[in-house]
């Protein structure tokens, strides 16, 4: 299905019915309105003016279109900020207040502001919680965007303060987990616990992680307050929320996403690329600066899927050039198409473009729409109709199956990564995309999992980086049969950021006979060599010393000789970060040896079979053959695609 | 003329006369005194101490010299601050105040500032308001240097409010006019506008302008008043400024300027080349380090000379190594009197150099002086003393005549590409000075013009960023029969920043047939192919998508066949960022069309007519050949230029 | 001897005898401990808890180990700080206050820190002061680390003003010596100094050098209080305190050093190059990622060995990769022995290792230590026991002897240079290092030296950057028949912080008859020419304008045949930054001239004599033989060194 963001306070009452009247011509199904019209519905304290938006919602719900309804509480107006002045969060690198005049301005350990924030959750459910053209909400706005899950505010220090004493019980407790005696940094009680910020140098890690561990629980009681009230109010109508990259949550993105009905993603692909390709040279970054990497959309539908391992939705589509990145390219022609059947082949169950007309005025009026300012229509319009045509053409299946490659991912490992740096070039989730991107480019599908997840229907799961392992997750790789693949830093910390006693991996030795003796990082510019195979390829970065049972098989070796990636029954162990040729050549073997069917593409092709349906995508801007044409009947397109051109077929079996 | 800026209250008064002798030796006609000598006239609260200052004007007037005299304003002293603490300003990017120690450290919001500014400025024209001695006044000091337009005070807020309720009058009206709907930002008090700084993310466009227009308001009532104190106190004494470059002083330079018998230039060539040209390859920065690229000091020229369309004056002229950028270099042998030749044929009326002698302590003891602190005299000295003999060769034409291409510039353009950045790469003075130089690099004499200027004297009118085009500007142009060349952006905006509703070019649709369908920024890196006259250039950085009517003429395309530049009538649109040489070759057919005489010099020559004068300038390390000494007579060297030579020539005709 | 720093209160007090059997066992002589304990001996106020450490020492010395104490001062415990909150101090740049939760949260100028500092000083040595197991103290840890030199509280701003009037008497005298006329900064009272931060632009350069005076006299009389306590309080047992890099103290080093009765050094040659060398590429810099760069150790060494002209202590020697630099390599294999091997030949009685074992928790855990977490033995424990074993077989004799090239350093020279930036690129502690490291290219020893130092048992000093010359050191520059060798900027300021009057080289024109006529200073990638025995090098960064009379000989020119280096009498005169192959001709010729004995190793090697015993060092991966090891006779080794590998021999004279 597809839908569009809209925005009826934006425009005059007397275009709404055309407007309408137009998203239906389109194709489009679903509406999300409301999101940040809080000084509208209540202009000022508890005085509520909602015939505005009945008259919205019947408009719209009369040309045949379902609402998505948001809670606006993603921007308090300024009279309720006057009132409560707290509500405003302190930056915690800087420790000034964060003002008024933007968005997201808000401290989730504000109770003035969660009591506000569920208040008008409570009147707008209350309003629209029975109302048939309503079929779902969206909470808040982009959990987490602009670094707010942190607040340096004094109600986030008395709140944490009240966490540590739930989760610690005693202070000695807390001085022992922490190791707070190696700086004389012992509290005598938790009313003097202090928050990580503005310190000499840098502060405890274990105090660090706690402090996370504690922001995200906030966010996640705050936003499950919501949830609950959503779900109290509503008959039939569904809740979920659009995530931000799951690396910019600062969240616990899976237990965010727990109570929701399912999980939605805001998706730009060329916004987010600019920024997360940044070092990239020219060369590199030029070919894909109007289309996204090949795997960098479908890393994140992968990711959000795997949150609650269920279909999604694209809340927020890029359907033109975006406002907010450094430089912001127009998609090449054919990329709204390709991206959103690239977001239905890895289970989205709706797209719905950002925004349906780009409006004059405020921050974003440079972020295009699907029609322009001037009501014409841009060149996405096409595009989206294009989709909606060619849906007709085939039944999707609801659910993946028999995706056999699963990768372990969890915000746990990125904040450790990030408290302790200690090589300034390890960045957690660069890490982890190359293991996907290589994945993809050898045609597997890849499903996203965390630690708690059931690892029984998997022939292949990798571990990039998962320096804690509960206990819980070595009981089940013990039990599984499936070829697990770990990165460096795996097993080597405690719960509570400490090392582990008895060396990395850790609780791994268990399974694993081999010991980390010692870490290095180095300059990303002075990478060795790792032989594999009597070839030689990239170790860098990271680069861990081991020590291996007689048993173990070395399979790479270092510049020096010594083990670098090993293996041990059904078990790797990568012991340094390395480059995608190696990757690529290491799972390519190891699918073969798991009888795990690869698929390598010419470069810049993508499969993605979900199903009885194989997606196929064409990133370049040039014409290629799909080689393996016979797997197959083309329901859309042949075996010709064109630039930036999808085809997809109905498989054999 | 040549003058000099002196600081009496820096040197024991034995020198004074010795000095003054010596200045009149070198032949300086004019010196400036008094800038920031507020601690030495009024050492404590109304204790005035102006006998020195008498004495320092009759040793100085006794050798011939005319007086210059500043108001002391850019260094309240330390007593004047601890009275009212309110003038120090505030850091608009982190809130903290901006503390005494340098100067500049007022905050033009502080109404005790301004009551104590106009104070010291009666006192001092009271007294020197009709000394035969004084010619003229010099306000303040480089107004806006050190980013002191801006400021985050709680009196700069409420000064804000009031000058939004003056422009605004309704709260409803400000709300609809800046879209504060767009994230719930609406107001419902003009008490309750906060300054846009230190939100959370970027704030309103709209509001940051209207805080750019109040501060710029702010300032040019602060000078304006003292203006006016001046013109009342004073009997024959001009009152001028000195500007720094044009894009650095945040306040609307035309209005600034507006009120003075002239308008006045600090040229530091190359202390602020190494910050302009800092991002250049040492391959493109070095052949200029010691000198500044050939079009640099003539743009600020023209610039200025623009402000109130008339001769202007250099009231501090780098005569060797300054202290303040990032590498500081001595210019080559003979730049002192290149530069001097350069400013007084774009209209300089009078060349002052900064400063008379070197001075050992404080924040400028490693800025050069025509005097070594020693007392000797600097390589300066030699070039100066030619320049003087060289003066009496020629008679110099109070004004430019004849100038028949114009750049239409102004600080509102730059505000909107400040705050809508778009792209990163794209740099409002490097776009405008691109522009220049060619125009420079094919020997034309260029006017810079505001939107409210007459037009009718050019044939060529160039609008290289011109966002919001008011109505008068499209009347003059619909008017003109001058070709008008517009760069991307034109037109692209209202007057409250918002995109215009029929789509860029907005109001210059009623002239060019033309709408923008959609607009892409891309790395500065990532260029892409222009193709003009069969020849492929560059297209960079900003990238317009355009619609266009049959009869419109398509002179250049992008690597994708669709139209990048275009002309209609006597109108050019170009809607991409370029290179220098594709300009060179657009602007050097378009004046071949348009009969405006071109003189292709070898690189790095430069000529410059001025009436029936013409000036050759010799940016080069090496000898060169004026092609074409046929045009006039030499009155100063030949047609064999040395190295960083001058020649002038008595222009035939 | 060596040593290891071991922290009791970290460990469960059933491993303290076995730790300090294996002490033993590896050949361990000296154990620091107590560094960082206050919450431990004192966990809330005036409850002191000794036993433990009581039973620690005793622990230890029963062993046979000799203990090092600590006073536990750069970690105030948080009741205290809760107590005193005065004790934070203020970030200089922010105006924040820097807060608890790492270590040296405290502020100089914190009155009541100091008393607090001195009490648990005093308690402690009053406790341990005779203990015939304890048989010296450190003072505090690291003093200036973190930037904690500097504090911007008003304790400080208070104190400030004391030390100006103790200085300066009057106002108007300050006043004058600053030259605060320059832009009406003069005060009216010492109550009205502010300090230099936080102001609009730059402060005055002479106010600033006060601050810097201040912080340091502040610093020393602090660290100087607690020197006499401990001397007071203790028999036989020496005081030495740890020092950072010279370049990082922010305090003047020889007065910091001058009551205790060695200097310690905590010597970390990777982490430091990390740092250090970080603009180096990849291809300068990867040679040395696992040793750091072969004079850079050594480096360190001479500069400790200086501060009281005698040998000193390693009182932490990195024994593995750490956790705080961008990048943290592992050491080659050997790099532990070779660093240890240098420092005794560089002068060192003691190493002591830091640490004895990694601790698992907090701020340090990726630092390494001579054991790993789990308590096996790291690659550091061969070394070590290699270097105990290599000991025995030869005597050190405790003194240099005939060192006949001295460098003279001192913390106010960098201070200058950190003020005065005039050119980004001069960076005081690389001017340094490169004349230091050609010097030992050329098998040469060095001693640091200050300007207050005895010059006569040297034949070549040099100065590479000394731009205050007290008049002391020019009567004794008149008196010695040594070369002297001045770098740029020698003369060039007044001990007030303005320009020497008679133009630079100063005080020096006595001894030189040259004059600095202007400086200028250029983009580092933008270098010129300089020509020397009619070859080629480079002129780069900072280069002056010499006037020189008749007899002075210049020695090098630049490219515009101007005079660079120049030479009268027994004085050379640098006036530029040049390159190291420059600098290795250069002083190649001065030593053939002054019949000092020159040895040019192989490439990486290094030889450093030591009395009759003389130490050669392989930094290079490879193989290479010691070229003259008809020299003496090998005690250690051969003339074929290993990769990292050390040789030592009997000299045969």
């Amino acid at each position: 299905m597809l839908g569009v963001c809209y925005y009826p306070e934006h425009w005059s009452e007397l275009l709404w019915a055309q407007d309408a009247k137009e998203m239906t011509e389109l194709g489009i199904v679903y509406v999300r309105i409301g999101e940040f019209c809080w000084s509208r519905i209540e202009p000022t304290e508890n005085q509520y003016t909602f015939q505005w938006l009945d008259r919205a919602i019947d408009t719209l719900a009369k040309a045949g279109l379902k609402i998505i309804m948001c809670t606006p509480t993603a921007t308090p107006p300024k009279w309720l900020i006057e009132k409560y002045p707290d509500i405003l969060p302190v930056d915690i690198y800087t420790g000034q207040v964060r003002a008024f005049g933007s968005r997201r301005h808000y401290d989730f350990s504000s109770k003035n502001y969660t009591k506000e924030a569920m208040r008008i959750t409570e009147v707008l459910t209350k309003r629209y919680g029975t109302n048939k053209s309503v079929v779902g909400w969206q909470t808040d706005n982009e959990i987490g965007c602009h670094d707010t899950t942190h607040s340096g505010s004094s109600n986030a220090k008395n709140a944490f303060q009240v966490w540590c004493t739930a989760k610690y019980h005693t202070i000695e407790n807390l001085n022992t987990l922490w190791g707070n005696v190696f700086w004389s940094m012992e509290y005598q009680d938790f009313k003097q616990i202090e928050l990580p910020m503005l310190a000499v140098t840098e502060t405890n890690p274990a105090h660090q992680l706690a402090y996370r561990r504690f922001s995200s629980d906030l966010v996640i009681s705050f936003h499950n307050k919501m949830v609950n009230i959503i779900k109290n109010n509503t008959v039939d109508q569904f809740v979920t929320h659009n995530f931000i990259p799951m690396s910019d949550t600062q969240t616990d993105n899976f237990l965010l996403a727990s109570n929701l009905d399912f999980v939605s993603y805001d998706n730009y692909p060329l916004g987010r690329s600019d920024l997360f390709f940044s070092t990239l040279t020219a060369k590199e970054f030029k070919p894909y600066m109007r289309t996204g990497h090949p795997d960098f959309s479908s890393y994140s539908f992968d990711q959000v899927r795997g949150l609650l391992d269920k279909n999604f939705w694209i809340m927020e589509q890029q359907p033109g050039p975006v406002n907010w990145a450094h430089h912001n390219p127009r998609p090449e022609k054919g990329m709204v198409r390709l991206w959103t059947w690239q977001a239905f082949a890895h289970g989205a169950n709706c797209v719905s473009y950002f925004r349906w007309r780009q409006v004059a005025f405020a921050q974003e009026q440079m972020h295009s729409g699907i029609k322009r300012v001037d009501n014409s229509k841009s060149i996405a319009w096409n595009e989206i109709q294009q989709v909606r045509q060619e849906i007709d053409k085939l039944l999707i299946i609801d659910e993946y199956i028999n995706i056999r490659v699963a990768i372990v991912t969890g915000t746990l490992n990125q904040w450790i990564t990030e408290i302790e740096r200690q090589g300034d070039s390890y960045n957690h989730q660069k890490v982890e995309f190359t293991y996907y991107s290589v994945l993809r480019q050898l045609g597997l599908e890849v499903d996203f999992i965390s630690v708690n997840s059931d690892l029984t229907k998997y022939d292949l799961i990798i571990a990039p980086c998962l320096p804690i392992i509960p206990d819980s997750f070595i009981t089940k790789c013990k039990k599984t049969k499936a070829h697990l693949v770990f990165g460096p830093r795996s097993g080597s910390k405690t719960d509570e950021f400490s090392l582990s006693p008895n060396l990395a991996p850790g609780p791994l030795q268990t399974l694993l006979p081999i010991q980390i003796l010692s870490i290095e990082t180095i300059r990303p510019d002075c990478s060795e060599t790792l032989s594999y195979n009597n070839k030689l390829f990239e170790s860098k970065c990271w680069r861990e010393e081991l020590s291996i049972s007689k048993e173990v098989i070395v399979v790479a070796h270092y510049h020096d000789k010594s083990p670098a990636i090993i293996r041990h029954k059904n078990i790797s162990y990568l012991s340094t970060l390395t480059c995608s040729s190696f990757l690529l050549a290491f799972f390519e073997n190891l699918c073969c040896e798991l009888d795990i069917e690869i698929l390598k593409l010419p470069k810049d092709m993508r499969i993605t079979k979900r199903n009885n349906i194989a997606f196929v995508f064409n990133y370049a801007g040039y014409e290629q053959q799909f080689p393996v044409s016979e797997i197959g009947k083309f329901l859309i397109g042949n075996e010709t695609l064109g630039p930036y051109d999808v085809a997809i077929l109905k498989l054999n079996k």
